[in-house]
C-alpha cells in the first residue's frame, strides 16, 4: 500500500492550484480558473473541482485563501479577490463534501509555512517573508509560529507607512509601501521615465515589473533607476521590519523576486543604512526558493503537520 | 515558614530599582544610582547592592536591562545607557554571587511581560507595548510569545521609519518616530512653538513632556497643538505596527501614558485613517496600569515562570 498523500490548494484571484502533496512532494497538479465573477457558489464549485482528482489519494486537505482568514473556525471572513466572500465556512463545506479533515490559512502565511519549512527559510525561529506583485504581502515567524495576529490580519506589510504624507494608496491611505512597489505602481514609475528619456522599454507594447527587470539587466538606464528607486522604497519597509522583529532571515517571494542584484542591492543598501545596531545583527534578504509551490507546500503541512 | 519570593530588578541609565515579590506583589523596594559613569565594576556592585537586601527571602533573581539582551545565554551584548558594557555576562557574576538562578532580559520585554501578566494586556495573545520616554521603546507578544527576535534586538518602534526622508534621528538614520516622539524632540516642538505664539508653558524654566501634557488640558493652545502633532506621528506608527502584528492591544506605557485624551484621541484617530481593514479589527489602545512596578514584576515573573 502507497502512502497517502495531503490535497494543497491555493486559491487566488484568477486561478486555484491544486496538488497531491505526497511525502512532501508534489505529485500531481491540476490549475483551474477562480470564476469569481460568477459568484460565491462557482468559485466553491471550482474549489471542489481542483481538489476532487486527488481525494482518493488523499488524508487531508489544506486550503490557502487571500484575505482575512479566521483558521481557527475555518471561517473566510473577507477575500478582497474573491467577489461575495464574506463569512464563508469553508471548512464546514468541504469537510460535508469530501469527508475529510481540512484547514484554511491566509495564503502569504501559506508561502511562508512552505519556505520555511522546505524553502528559503528552513531552520529559522525568526522569518518575515514578503511577495512582490500586485499587491505586496507579507508574514513572520515569531520565535517559532507563524504569525497569524488576533483577527488572522498580521503581515500587511503593503500597508504600511513610509512616508506619512505620501501619495494615496489603492487602499484609500497614504504613503504606503505597495503604493511605491505593487505592480502597477513600478509600471506607471517606468511610464513616467520613459516620456522623458529614450529606453529599450519602448519596444514593448505591454510592459510589466519582468520586463523592467529584464531591461535593466540588458543596461537599460531607465529600468535601471526604476529598480535603484523601488529598491530603496522597499529596503525602508525592510528596515522597519528588522527593528521590529529582529528576523534571522528575511525572504522575497513573487514575479520579480528573481530579478537578482538589481533589486536586491538597493534594497541591501538601504536596510544596511536605515536599521539599528546592524553591527550586532547577522541576518540575510534572500529570494524564495519554491516559486508557485510555496503556498501549495505550505496550505498541505498546515493541514495536518501545524499545532494550530 | 513564609513563601520565598523573587528579586525582580530594573537596570536604568540613572536607577537601579529592585524589590521582593512574593505572590506576584511588590513587597520591599530599594533604588540606587547606577553609577555608570564610574565604570562597568561600580554598576555591577550596585545592582548586586540592590539585590543583597532581599536575597534570603528570594529564590531566584529576574534583571530587566536596557539594550542588546542575550537571555539564552544571560549575556548584555550592548547597552547604549550603560558605559562600558559589552558582551559582559551579568547571569554569571550574579549567580557567583548569590548561588541562585538569574535570569536576564531586555528592560522593555519586562514591561511588556509585566503588563502582560499583570496589567493592561493580561490574558490576550496578541499584545504590543510601547514606552514614551528620552527614547521610544517597544516590545511585542506574538501569538502568546514575548518576542525576542534573532539577537534579542526585537522593538525598536522608536527606529521604525514614518517618513523615509523625514528629519535626522539621534542614531543617525532618518524619518524615524522617536525623532518625532522622543522627549527632547516634543520639547522642542513646543519651544518653536512658544516663539511665534504666547504659551502658559512660559512661566516654566525647565519644560519636560509631562508639563506640555498638563497645560495642554488646562487650555493652553501651544500645548495642544502639540500633543495632537505629536498623536499624529505615534498614530502613524502605531497603524504600521496593527497593519503587521495585528494586536489585541496596544499598551502606552511611560512618562506621557498618563496625558489621557489629549494624546490618546489624535493617536485613535490617526491609526483608524490609516489601518487596513479596520471593520474587521477589534483593538484597545490603551494606558499601561502598572507605572515602575511593570519591569520589576515582569524581570521577577521572567526568572522563574517564563520558559525562555
Amino acid at each position: 500500500m502507497s502512502e497517502k498523500g495531503i490535497v494543497g490548494v491555493d486559491v487566488g484571484g484568477t486561478n486555484i492550484k491544486a496538488a497531491l502533496v505526497v511525502a512532501r512532494t508534489i505529485k500531481k497538479r491540476v490549475i483551474l480558473p477562480t470564476k469569481t465573477h460568477q459568484g460565491l457558489r462557482s468559485s466553491i464549485a471550482q474549489i471542489q473541482s481542483a481538489i476532487e482528482p486527488f481525494i482518493d489519494k488523499a488524508n487531508a486537505i489544506g486550503v490557502g485563501i487571500a484575505g482575512i482568514i479566521d483558521s481557527r473556525h475555518g471561517i473566510v471572513k473577507y477575500s478582497p479577490n474573491l467577489r461575495g466572500w464574506h463569512d464563508v465556512k469553508l471548512v464546514h463545506i468541504l469537510k460535508k463534501k469530501f469527508k475529510k479533515p481540512v484547514k484554511i490559512l491566509n495564503d502569504v502565511n501559506a508561502i511562508c509555512l512552505g519556505e520555511w519549512k522546505y524553502g528559503s527559510a528552513k531552520g529559522y525561529n525568526n522569518v518575515f517573508l514578503f511577495t512582490l506583485g500586485t499587491g505586496v504581502g507579507g508574514a513572520a515567524v515569531c520565535e517559532g509560529k507563524l504569525l497569524f495576529g488576533a483577527h488572522g490580519f498580521a503581515g500587511e506589510f503593503g500597508h504600511t507607512v513610509i512616508k506619512y504624507n505620501g501619495p494615496k494608496c489603492t487602499c484609500g491611505a497614504f504613503g504606503h509601501l505597495e503604493r511605491y512597489a505593487g505592480a502597477r505602481f513600478i509600471v506607471a514609475r517606468a511610464r513616467r521615465k520613459m516620456r522623458k528619456e529614450n529606453s529599450s522599454l519602448n519596444d514593448y507594447h505591454h510592459i510589466t515589473p519582468e520586463i523592467i527587470a529584464d531591461e535593466a539587466k540588458r543596461g537599460d538606464s531607465v529600468s535601471k533607476r526604476v529598480f535603484s528607486e523601488i529598491g530603496f522604497y522597499i529596503g525602508i519597509g525592510v528596515a522597519n521590519i528588522i527593528n521590529l522583529l529582529d528576523p534571522d532571515v528575511v525572504i522575497v517571494s513573487g514575479g520579480i523576486s528573481r530579478a537578482g542584484n538589481i533589486l536586491f542591492e538597493p534594497v541591501r543598501k538601504t536596510v544596511n543604512d536605515r536599521i539599528l545596531g546592524k553591527h550586532n545583527r547577522i541576518f540575510k534578504i534572500i529570494p524564495a526558493k519554491l516559486g508557485d509551490d510555496a503556498g501549495i507546500l505550505g496550505a498541505a503541512y498546515f493541514a495536518t503537520a501545524y499545532d494550530k
